[in-house]
């Protein structure tokens, strides 16, 4: 299966994890793209992706935090000054306009499948370092986009969300994220990194970390 | 519903957890009751809870770096030490005797429950203080204990599992851990810690630590 | 001695720590004030400035990271976004302006006095939560802004980096960030905090941080 | 400059560290080899290594949340039991029979010089991963066995000091040290690790912690 060229990285994780497809394609996404995910369900996601993205711009900030060039500083506070300031924002917005307003996203409990993969994430880049965190957050940025390029042009009721990562500004996140990652394995370990031990270890923490979204895209088609 | 007596927080914190009693009372502990629980299923817990018990003692290693006293130090690092160095030999012993060799456990694939609930416990304690991370330790130490203490005298093929929570080495540890808690509450937040928002943080993370334990339970149950 | 009004916990803390006098009218800020310090200590102290720039951009991204509410999470995030995409370009141009380029910049040998507060301020917030961080940060962020406001006018060579911090914009981010520790204390441990335990030992932390503040100036006055 | 065979890393980062010399061979030092350092500085020195001892174990106990293996993490469980319930315990008596109470030892202000090393090696562990800790650890621990074992034999008032170091058990501690940054690299890099530009980096790291271990002796000899 041939996908998104977003780096030399992702190309090798994407291969390596098991759970790829399971993930890029599972019933939910499949829901999105023939537009039959009931909408409840599709609610139920956007509360708990609300949560998520708190925990996911305190992931980029611990990135920003575990930095070791100004380049990777600046690259890892742009994106959470974009998800703080701006998808936040948006998401709440987005959320009114389906009738879930900001006190009710504020009370939803946070879904365990929810937790699972945020924790996992934030606790990858507490306990490892810089590369231990990007391949942790990888599945999803690269992920979505993946998906998103994939299932433009379906049209039907979620074609805005669709679209959205489908989107040159997505897409564009996506290529800069790939080269983010590459850059901080060149810096690191030199041209040679895939064949050092660290890469499966790291490729352990993609797949690991992709496991966890088909976890969330479940919890989405169970309801919580 | 009246439990043991591991201190002034777990007291609190237990009655507030909406899922303590399905936590300590979860379908797969009645199993270990009764002796009902199919033998692969208590195989697949005892494999899954060779990882947990890694990540576990990385949690109380974190507990001792963030230690404030050097009784809390010495506290953390005993329980550390006795978790590497005689538990998780133990564990594989254990496992050994029921035909899961070393190899085998070590090639464990740790389910998402598993997952779940330790990189929350390390997430609390990276991101917030000492007293966060005891907050979501304390279910898992303090349930057990309450869970080994009711169930005790079952017999059964699981009464070493039950007897080993329910005696006094296990049910000691428990109430020094409570004390621990309640010592640490007090050195930071004075006696009164109970009417501050920050219990209502604490309690919170004991419950939804409490309800990622439910998790785990049901993953025995589920089978992985 | 009377000070700015960024808030109430500034007050308590700039009250309670030894060496604040020292610390803001130390001989390298009357230095600055009379403009008699030598331009070579100026120059070795905007280098060394430049490394603290960066690990004090690392310091609010990691407050993000453990921020508890979208507000702290969004003013933790604007500040690491000033600092990595504005202030750090802006040093850069400064320092060119004075003859040190960007490459001579990245050769700068970090002095110990610097080290030992960006890591102590980094240290804090790690082993520590949100609140230990803050009180590890508001002596250099508020501090700076007491200095600006006394010097202001003083006019002589060192006016510009003077009035930087004596200006609108600084002493607004000042109590904007007076603003976010009070919220925080609040939000934590009630309208009380000053009474308990935890309350003695962030007055302590900020205590600390000062005493290493003080080094800071001093390598600045002995050059490195 | 030959020293120890404490391995592969050891010797490499040894030799790239330019103040490896100084730090060694420090007027401090000197002054224990001939007993010519006065009574009073040696006595500052023990209340500040008190303090040290702290963070010291804390950071260890950093490296067994961090650690990758079973190995790495029983190795740093049990440093860390040793500092906290053997070391602390007889540097109090030490220090007691020196006429420095335990009450009086508590009070020590933690000098900038100490809170330089030790938050140095402990913001390493944190934003870095186990290797960065290792690397900050190595110049206390394996420089302090290098000393000892050259000092040996030299007698005098501070015989005691240096035979600790110099003697069978200190020695083969270092020796498992070194063996343990060896595997951990050898385990993430590979055996080519040292030609990778991370090696370079944790060189650097070493030869940052060498300088603060300098001031570390330069505390001691200025008095506190």
């Amino acid at each position: 299966m041939s996908g998104p060229d977003y780096g030399a990285a992702f190309t090798l994780w994407r291969e390596s994890a098991p759970e790829w497809q399971h993930y890029t394609h599972h019933a939910f996404v499949e829901g999105l793209r023939t537009g039959t995910l009931p909408r409840a369900n599709f609610l139920d996601y956007l509360r708990q992706d609300y949560v998520f993205l708190i925990h996911f711009a305190r992931a980029w900030a611990l990135a920003a935090a575990k930095a070791d060039t100004l380049a990777e500083l600046q690259a890892a506070s742009s994106t959470v000054q974009a998800l703080a300031h701006h998808e936040m924002p948006l998401h709440i917005e987005i959320c009114a306009r389906e009738g879930i307003d900001a006190a009710c996203l504020e009370q939803t409990v946070e879904a365990p499948a929810n937790l699972a993969y945020t924790r996992y994430v934030l606790e990858a880049g507490y306990s490892g370092d810089f590369l231990d965190l990007m391949a942790a957050l990888a599945p999803c940025v690269l992920g979505y986009g993946e998906i998103g390029a994939r299932l433009s042009g379906s049209g039907g009721p979620y074609s805005d969300w669709i679209e959205t990562y489908a989107g040159a500004e997505y897409q564009g996140l996506c290529h800069d994220v790939g080269a983010l990652i590459d850059g901080a394995l060149l810096h690191r370990m030199g041209p040679d990194w895939a064949s050092l031990p660290r890469a499966g270890q790291l490729a352990k923490r993609f797949a690991t970390a992709t496991r966890l979204e088909v976890g969330f895209w479940q919890m989405g088609l169970d309801g919580t």
